[in-house]
């Protein structure tokens, strides 16, 4: 009835490597520290064109206002959120999207976040057998964001958080990881040995200069990661420049 | 077998553009502090009617003391209630109506409130996402109040906030979105800027002049709104200046 | 399929107007304060009957003990309760028995109650739409019992609470409100007028002479309420007087 | 469809009396404190048989242990379920067998417990609420266990409370409630007066002398009570003495 | 319409006795504290067939990985989880896989954690329940984990308590339990004997020496037990030592 889930990841990682451009930035962070930049959905899906990203990460809404470009470009809808607004302790995403609505636009898969080690864990993993209950019927690839939290963490980078988390993902049921970079090579190649899913690294938080990115995706590349899934790192700067840094992480990735 | 969403959205925002009645005030703020007004369902739809409104937001309660008045004039019915007899930290709204009732009595359209930022925003999202369901299935248009809310915000109508609770309800499905004005046209047209879909502004505490209500219209328009959602400011007045005061709105708003 | 909402109103509220002998006490209050007083459903049900009320309030378990009076007189059956055993802070009544066990019963109507102002209102409002959902499938009349709370108020009588609540009642879809009486004619008749549904004055706490409940029901009934739902204060006397009572309360409320 | 719930309680109570061994003690207590003591399903319902009780009230698990015995003597699964190893305060009891796993194993009843008073009350009565659509579906008779609980008793044999949770079962919809012993006639023939359904007791703690525990099967049955639901004071006695005394037990309830 | 719960317990515990390979570690406790051992689904699925083990538990994520296994070896899926990265007073494993994709991906049984005395004991039996809902339609055996925790505990391995834990197990339905080895022989033989479905021991804390982890299995086997679930004390060997103590094991729980 619906087209295998298998085969609708491979639109996305048709080499099994992926650059994806982030946009679940808005709702997570807010515009308002993005400030003078053109933070629509439809500058940035143009950026994700051109710059021949394997696929977008956005909610439903912004999808909505880029409807021309699916069908050209594999779209990954974001079904869970929280705002920053509420407080730091407060650490839960919750559906706020169905399979079936993601399923309408068509898109290609579907992302949600997980914080493993939050208070409000459990939710969560109920929340996931939900998703991934409606994902099964629809046959949609699950990129799940496992993200450790927790008063145990070091630090929000603490490397052997991640590496858990990476794999917790993994064995509920993610077909695709995503997570951050632990900040060196090699504690990151044992995040993506322990993972047995592919991983996409997570852009982080800014980085000013272009040849510090690209050192950072051939590191994650070499630590064997599958792939990245950057956002404000590519959209904060000018669209030339966007532009020309997703085709450069693209080789970096495909090569 | 149901009329598209957009064409249910055409009937209130005929120019893309809307001024809408609120009466959703007895139930947030009680009826003690419109002592001496009259606020039955029935004067204040004949003030819209006059007014030559575009469409009135009421509770199902409500709605159904002016059922002549359905399909001469839209109704968008409020799904999501709260009291402000709970204690102000209590920041959530529940649903008390579903769209199938707001289906059944011919409403246009739905509203709803989600607190971004609120300690129980979590358990919001997850009723919008009910909501939703919802309204995919009868292709009701969702008119989402977005208020920021949480220890976070420097003032309710911090500015920031407000542009953040803007974005987030367009991300996550709002197809139209009400918000606080945040008191001067440069930080609204920010707001304006970037929420992706028509912004309404709520009328706000009273404003005694008219002529400082018609400012205030004239200004959001100007900042890029799609119109206005007025309440008490219009229905404390007596008949003929609420409707006048309606009338000069909508020549601002529809000019 | 079903017979009408306002069809079923009518049976309870002919003219407009209605008495009715509540019967929840012994769920809310427990047995033991009415030591000495029969209490069975038989005894209760029988004193209505032979007082010519309109309708009979009660829960389920006892409305099966008076299944032969079914049908002669109309049965409104509470769906929510809450023991006064749970500390006084505990504010929430929760649903215990569904509309179609009413519907199955032969129930004219079914009643329920809401503590606006509670912290938990939220709950109890997703619980109403619950409610509502099932009754408008069994198109069953809701009485419901709008009752203020919280640390705001002044006290459980506060004049500006009842107001609100009974407001809040009408407009999230009550059709006939239930509250407290504001001890005096002139806050209560701002109570009737500010709620578009009929509404009905509960008994409160016992009043020994008979001419001051007469007192009270005269003076409810000129400040516009529809009539009262009485309990304790008829069915705590005997079975002649408590006769006496409920026809001389009628002959006020339907004059 | 099925038989009716009259005719399954009847085959319980013929005269309207009943002597039930109950044996859901191994979860509400653990078997450490039955030291030394067989606590085999097989050896309980053996007993049971064999003292020609009326019902044996167990879980779904000791339940599949003694098939051969289902259809010789009525079954009543448990439904509700809480161990003592949480803490005292978390008063309790989840539904952890569906009615319907109760019927396919061919149970004639089932039991559950309401902890009325408890900071949890209404979650418990939401509960209820289920099960008894449930049991409406399968036309199965509810035992349900109404215990007092809460910071406003005086103890947990607290007469009032004890009659008040009674009364409390009864209107929700229990069909027999089984609550404590108050420790005296007088006080418990209250409990029973008030409380319009059949009234079994708890064998409560442990009493050593068989003739003190006749005796109060005889004051219970002389305060109105329609019997007893015994426990460990049965199955902590030797299998003859057990027997024996079951039989003894029966003959008073029975006379 | 299934083949029957019995039939497929019978391909796990062919002689009413089973040699179990635990794996939900990585979930459980992370990947780090394995440090430098393979810990991938294809090495762990590996050990197990040469150690002619008679089944392997293990999540949906890692079932997948090892997909030309299944078939040939029974496999049971964990459906439920919880990470060490959240507090230690969180005491709560939730559903994160249901029983229709165990049974999609070919499993033969399923398996479950409840923390009998947690706090949050009451959301676990509520969940239990819709785990035995779903495993009754699909005919699916449970392998239950049936550990003790709570401030009553007077270790985590208190021997009453596990006794406790694994009767009240039994008692809500799991097919098989699994517990922790109370750590002498005399008190496991009671926890054994108390409870009325087979019990199979965890393989606990690591111990270094082969001949130590014979000893406790010959041990928990004359106490009774009917097999032992065994993860970390295995795979943490070489491939060499680990298929070896599998069949060690083997011969001394099917002799």
């Amino acid at each position: 009835m619906f087209e295998s889930k298998e085969r609708k990841l491979k639109k996305i990682m048709k080499d099994g490597k992926a650059v994806l451009l982030a946009f679940d930035h808005a709702i997570e962070h807010g515009p308002s520290i993005y400030e003078g930049i053109d933070i629509s959905p439809e500058r940035i899906a143009r950026i994700a064109f051109d710059g021949n990203v394997d696929g977008i990460i956005l909610h439903i809404g912004a999808a909505r206002r880029i409807k021309k470009l699916i069908g050209k470009i594999p779209i990954i809808i974001k079904l869970t959120a929280r705002t920053s607004l509420t407080s730091d302790e407060n650490q839960i995403q919750q559906i706020v999207t169905s399979v079936k609505e993601a399923k309408e636009i068509g898109a290609t898969a579907i992302a949600c976040t997980i914080y493993f080690g939050s208070e409000r864990e459990s939710e969560m993993l109920k929340m996931f057998k939900e998703i991934k209950q409606e994902t099964n019927r629809f046959k949609m690839p699950i990129f799940g964001f496992a993200y450790p939290r927790g008063k145990k963490l070091k630090s929000k980078y603490d490397a052997d958080a991640i590496r858990y988390a990476a794999r917790a993902g993994a064995e509920i049921g993610f077909d695709v990881v995503k997570t951050y970079y632990t900040g060196d090579k090699e504690s990151f190649s044992k995040v993506v040995k322990d993972c047995f899913v592919p991983v996409l690294v997570a852009g982080g938080p800014k980085i000013s200069e272009e040849k510090d990115i690209l050192k950072v995706v051939e590191d994650v590349m070499n630590a064997g990661a599958s792939g990245v899934a950057i956002g404000r790192n590519v959209w904060m700067r000018n669209d030339e420049e966007a532009v020309n840094l997703l085709k450069e992480i693209g080789r970096i990735v495909h090569k």
